[in-house]
């Protein structure tokens, strides 16, 4: 339990501060009577509140309308929500490619970036490639990098906390890189680093296939599947940043890699060469026996792999990304294997963001964290319920 | 997000109280400069809040030690908390037995009872057991049935949060059961109704094995292993409140059942001869090659099991009990593998309350349902942090 300490008037304060800033950001434009209204505070309250939001620059008086001025009388001042008070980036680093989506703070996506990489290159590479979308994007939007109020960044791999990678096998050199506090050397702001697959969920739940559930376990469904899960709403990262690793297991068993279990040769497929694996689908689909039975064997193991973190979590929904995803033929055994032995199966739908979910999440995670500065408080009042 | 509201007087009020009643259930007894000081709360305050304390039976005037009365002038009041002023049941509901703990306001527990029941026993017998069980440990520890303040009740399988039995193979008639509607007739107070797995996780994290950690998986290791996790401290139910049902992997692969994979005769065992299975693990140890293949069998399904909830949830710790955390060579091959696959392997350890850890957790969950409505304010202060 934590401490506790008495009634803190500096906590009202900070309650009433936010709440009329959630009240602003929610209308277009609110006059201090409406402010009044929505909130429940007193005019002195509320206007001594919008003057300190108005000194650091997060709301702004709204210029008077045409057809207000006709009326009699002097209008009533308007003030809105000043989005445009910051910006936040949302960075995918992947195998093949980086991408980069600049939005305000209103979490209105203003432009983006798409830069390719060759899945072999050094870390370095990669990082010198990062650094130039985002001095592009920025250039293009015309956002001063000062602008920046936090920066998402997400990629394969077990992240830490801090932002170093603890494991990343999916890009060379990726294992112990520092990459939050290398990332952090070009941004005046917070840099939020995350693993793709809890981005993908974040995102799907913002604004793709899960806005409608806070349970959800999102699928990055490629060669060995790695998962995110909301729980409640929140991101579950697990003790040690590893929640949803779930394609480990096979290892367990002493199996066969993903890489050999969906080979039609016997030699292991390269595990970042998507192209060689879409071949084996697009031979399944033509018939092709060895390439079938290939398919059957990677489509048995996904099942297991999403059915354990199904049985572990009991989510409402689970949603199927990643490339995996798009193929015909995964979610219909998914959904009938779930049903099979769940009480109560989960719905399963396909992310609706598609290559863009993992800087989507990203995005949303730095919006998140300028959301918590701004309105520090609304957890403890929401927890009141 | 959740509706905001303006600061509230009332909020503050509540705050004081459950701070003032917060401080006086961690000491033993308090003045009122001792909880002004705990505090930092104003005389006044304290005054006002102690007496509307005192006038709800929570708190009372303490009897002044002899010594106190010798030191020169009128010795200060002191007040404590009533942990007598409520009391609290846990009750096992299980295959072979029913157990019931009493204890008071403060989860002192002031008295045990034990029944057995047969396993094949229907569900108005089991429940006409627990009826009397209850009436029974109420008779000897003097306590009123107007005194319960909450029922804390645990029992295999999905139980919703009703108190209904979604699936509860394990008891005959269990399935679709209203449990808690039934309890609820014998008792004016609540009664909460949960999974017994669910329960002897919050057990171990009270007073057990996980004492020191919040993020805890307990596996109910049996036949088919059930599994209760806590994530940041708190239960994770799951949606359906079927999460850790982890038993039900091994159907998706078509593989055996528990009662095959430990037979020795091609004959599956009954689900609930404990003796039988034990008698498996006893001819193993004395180096019976067929019960020493089955043994094999079990452990690495429980392994695979086990390793599917850590790879999904990431906990800190694993606890296992049920009864085949007492049988040798449980431990160590979970640890062994866990370590195999795992970047950061959970801790194993073997539950410290044994066979009390379910009617335990149900105890406690019924005294987490009490402390919410006394200290119905302290998530909202904690939360602040």
């Amino acid at each position: 339990m934590g401490r506790l300490t008495g009634g803190d008037p500096s906590l009202l304060r900070r309650i009433n501060s936010a709440v009329v800033l959630h009240a602003l950001r929610a209308a277009e434009t609110a006059t201090l009577t409406d402010l009044v209204n929505d909130t429940g505070l007193s005019r002195p309250t509320v206007e001594g509140v919008v003057e300190g939001l108005v000194a650091a620059g997060l709301v702004e008086e709204a210029a008077v309308a045409e057809g207000a001025t006709r009326r009699q009388g002097r209008p009533a001042r308007r003030f809105r929500f000043r989005v445009e008070a910051g910006h936040l980036l949302g960075i995918e680093i992947g195998p093949h490619r980086i991408a980069a989506l600049l939005a305000d703070l209103g979490g209105r996506v203003r432009g983006s970036a798409h830069v390719e990489v060759p899945a072999a290159a050094p870390a370095e590479e990669r990082l010198e490639k990062v650094r130039t979308a985002v001095t592009d994007l920025l250039g293009r939007t015309g956002v001063p990098r000062s602008a920046l109020r936090a920066v998402g960044v997400a990629t394969p791999g077990i992240v830490e906390a801090d932002g170093t990678v603890r494991l990343g096998t999916a890009l060379p050199g990726w294992t112990g890189l520092r990459l939050g506090e290398r990332l952090r050397r070009s941004f005046r702001c917070p840099v939020l680093v995350e693993n793709d697959a809890n981005a993908a969920a974040v995102a799907e739940h913002w604004k793709g296939a899960a806005t409608g559930s806070d349970d959800v376990v999102f699928v990055l469904a490629g060669l060995s599947p790695g998962a995110g899960s909301l729980i409640g709403g929140r991101l579950h990262r697990g003790f040690g940043g590893a929640a949803g690793e779930i394609g480990a297991l096979h290892l367990l068993g002493r199996e066969a890699t993903p890489e050999e279990v969906l080979s039609t040769t016997g030699e292991p497929l390269h595990p970042l060469d998507e192209a060689q694996v879409a071949g084996v689908f697009a031979r399944a689909r033509q018939g092709d026996e060895q390439a079938r039975a290939a398919v059957a064997r990677y489509l048995r193991r996904l099942v297991h792999d999403v059915a354990a973190l199904v049985l572990a979590l009991d989510p409402e929904l689970v949603v199927v990304g990643g490339w995996a995803a798009g193929l015909e033929g995964v979610l219909d055994p998914l959904r009938t294997e779930l049903a099979r032995y769940c009480l109560r199966p989960p719905r399963v739908a396909q992310s609706l963001l598609g290559e863009a979910a993992v800087a989507t999440g990203a995005l949303r995670l730095a919006l998140d964290h300028v959301e918590e500065q701004l309105f520090a408080v609304e957890s403890t009042v929401t927890a009141r319920r």
